[in-house]
């Protein structure tokens, strides 16, 4: 028996734990996960300078290094995430929905755990920690499979909150972690339906692509994001200005930054100079052919529509009208945050009821996506696709239902 | 361009009339269908007496032949279906969520059609209409590939509709119909994740299974139902009697009927030769070791607690406790319909809390699993998985969820 299909056995027994603990033996389990990071953490931070020195030693970049750098702070924010998670209200177990049909049955549609959830990443340690104390908090076991760069901060990480779990009345089977780099791992993680119920693969197109392509276990894309910001002719330049500039430098490298400005073409003379003199130092513009007529700036090709730069780079458009600003979201996004700026109410419902998307704006930044910012206290990704959970994945969107049903006897005529 | 891809473009292009749709054009639009049937009736009763004749050459069942066939009786049924449809409540653009932010960002989180779902159905032609309404009305449009053996019958109601659709506002392009009868199609379809926004397969278990192995675009698993009546000791055994016979016998060959019956060691004696008074007569049993010692029946194998009869046979096992009931349930169960009989409570909550199923039931038969029964009109299908929906698909369960944040030019710090 392969370690994982092992692994994956343990966390389906455990299952049976968690979906029967109380959120006070949940919520202790936590707490002494927390106190276990803090006991470690001079483990966890020798164990992070190994990968650090990995790192630099295959050239890696410094922006993506500090990603992977933990501190005493950023263990210390952790052990802060765990405790928000803590306060919140547990998902599991509610209804708000009950009813009694005409034969007496009473029936509960109640939130209950999904099972075993499956996270494959590529980003900070931190993820690490997040994704286990979301996913324990909602009744869920986890199983980790992380970035080979990070492979000594996860195990290390992992070792941390197995040792808190042995102090608290759940199992610490309740985590799961793929400790092999192999990529062969991940294929078969994908096909494993009867231990494993969700798959969230969370890092670039090329992961995500590759788990919907080969998983037959259900998915949830998260965070690719081409993002949209679309001045109407009726809007305020001043807002637009702002939230433009907001939702492209506030962060660059981020799934909700806006990659692409649509102007309508009557307010396209007076705003596009403006917002050439406010971001042009920083941000490198590449405009349509109309764009270029009015402010000197690099050609936008086909391609640029499409591309998510995660960069200091922004396409820009200039559109006929709020149709043909539609249109293309709906063509190019990729359906998580798009913005339109204007005065004009029935366009504000246009674009919020036309364009599909997770997260449609309204004279605000594109950056709000985000489960903290939407006030959900922490997030396992921000899901891309229809399918259960859509837009920033909190403790809600963890749980599934079951319909349990109350008789004294009924059978059906 | 293929048929299909061409069909596709058409639906992918209808989403945008129907996502802005309000409820009375829809409901018009269902009505001019259900006139459109009433007007060929004895077009469709011709055509499906084709595939009658076609199914009789090639040497299907009667029991088969009976669900194929149509009569103006069955037709009435499927305008009153779509009647019952035009008074449910619209599910679309409803939130039962909306909440302001300390900076003023309103943010709801909106009820939406999915887009373009597509169908793959092995049954009666008259699931080509109900999932045609229940698609409409809930703003998604539907792509139909219906079994072989009603090609005819299903082209005559397609044909029917489209033609209802254009005595409406709403374009016939939000149906499309496979027109070929070759599974490569289905394979094809099941990767078009690009105009295809869910796919669930209606059917057996083989196709289920094939669609899941093969599918890209996000599937809903429905239908298959190994389900259980578990005997408790302190279960009543009138009631025990009552449910066991209806959940097996009111009709065998559906997926919410009752394959395997387990009891408690302690009420065996008891309940066994009653139930075999009872039922035998109708139905074969097949006993573990322990049971076959009570009452003369034939032996079950391993093989037996996992099969999905859809016939008058059901299994019989004997076990030591709840817990050993549970765990039967949770190894051998496909999460569809589980029943209790019991009259202490805490094994009813410990019953409810722990069998992992889209249904669980207390002192009442796994019939009641069904749209209808549950009081939501009519059904696209059973779920049995986690993801999106569990248990029967009424309307509610068609549409997904956008967030529409209202600002007035917030930007993130």
């Amino acid at each position: 028996m392969s370690q994982l299909i092992e692994t994956c056995k343990k966390l389906k027994k455990a299952t049976q734990v968690l979906v029967i603990a109380d959120t006070r033996e949940k919520n202790k389990a936590l707490a002494q996960v927390a106190l276990s990071l803090q006991k470690n953490t001079e483990f966890i931070l020798q164990e992070n300078k190994k990968d650090i020195e990995n790192a630099r030693a295959t050239g890696m970049k410094e922006s993506l290094i500090d990603r992977l750098s933990l501190d005493k702070k950023r263990i210390e924010d952790m052990i802060e995430g765990i405790n928000t998670i803590i306060d919140l209200k547990d998902p599991v177990w509610k209804s708000n929905d009950v009813w009694t049909l005409e034969n007496g049955l009473t029936i509960s549609k109640m939130t209950v755990p999904i099972g075993v959830i499956g996270i494959i990443y590529e980003s900070r340690p931190n993820v690490t920690i997040d994704a286990f104390a979301l996913t324990l908090k909602s009744g869920n076991c986890i199983l980790l499979r992380g970035s080979s760069t990070a492979i000594h901060s996860n195990r290390a990480l992992v070792m941390a909150v197995k040792e808190g779990l042995r102090n608290s009345s759940i199992t610490e089977d309740v985590i799961g972690f793929i400790d092999d780099v192999d990529r062969a791992v991940v294929k078969e993680m994908l096909i494993l339906n009867q231990y494993i119920d969700l798959i969230i693969p969370r890092g670039g197109d090329e992961l995500i692509q590759f788990v919907v392509k080969h998983a037959t276990v259900p998915t949830i894309e998260t965070g690719v994001g081409n993002c949209h910001v679309f001045v109407d002719e009726s809007g305020d330049i001043g807002k637009a200005l702002n939230i433009i500039e907001n939702a492209k430098t506030q962060r660059a490298g981020v799934c909700n930054a806006c990659e692409t400005i649509l102007i309508h073409k009557n307010i396209a003379n007076e705003i596009l100079p403006k917002l050439n003199n406010r971001i042009a130092d920083r941000v490198e513009l590449r405009g349509c052919e109309k764009s270029r007529s009015i402010v000197n700036m690099n050609e936008a090709t086909e391609e640029d529509w499409s591309i998510e730069y995660l960069d200091f780079i922004v396409a820009v458009r200039i559109v006929d009208s709020i149709d043909e600003a539609i249109e293309h979201v709906n063509k190019y996004g990729t359906k998580h945050s798009e913005a339109i700026v204007t005065e004009n109410l029935n366009n504000a419902n246009r674009f919020l009821r036309e364009v599909d998307a997770a997260a449609v704006y309204v004279n605000a930044s594109t950056r709000f996506t985000d489960g903290s910012q939407f006030g959900f206290g922490a997030e396992m990704g921000i899901s891309t696709q229809k399918m259960h959970a859509r837009g920033p994945m909190g403790l809600n969107e963890l749980v599934t239902v079951k319909y349990t049903i109350m008789g004294n006897g009924q059978i059906r005529e």
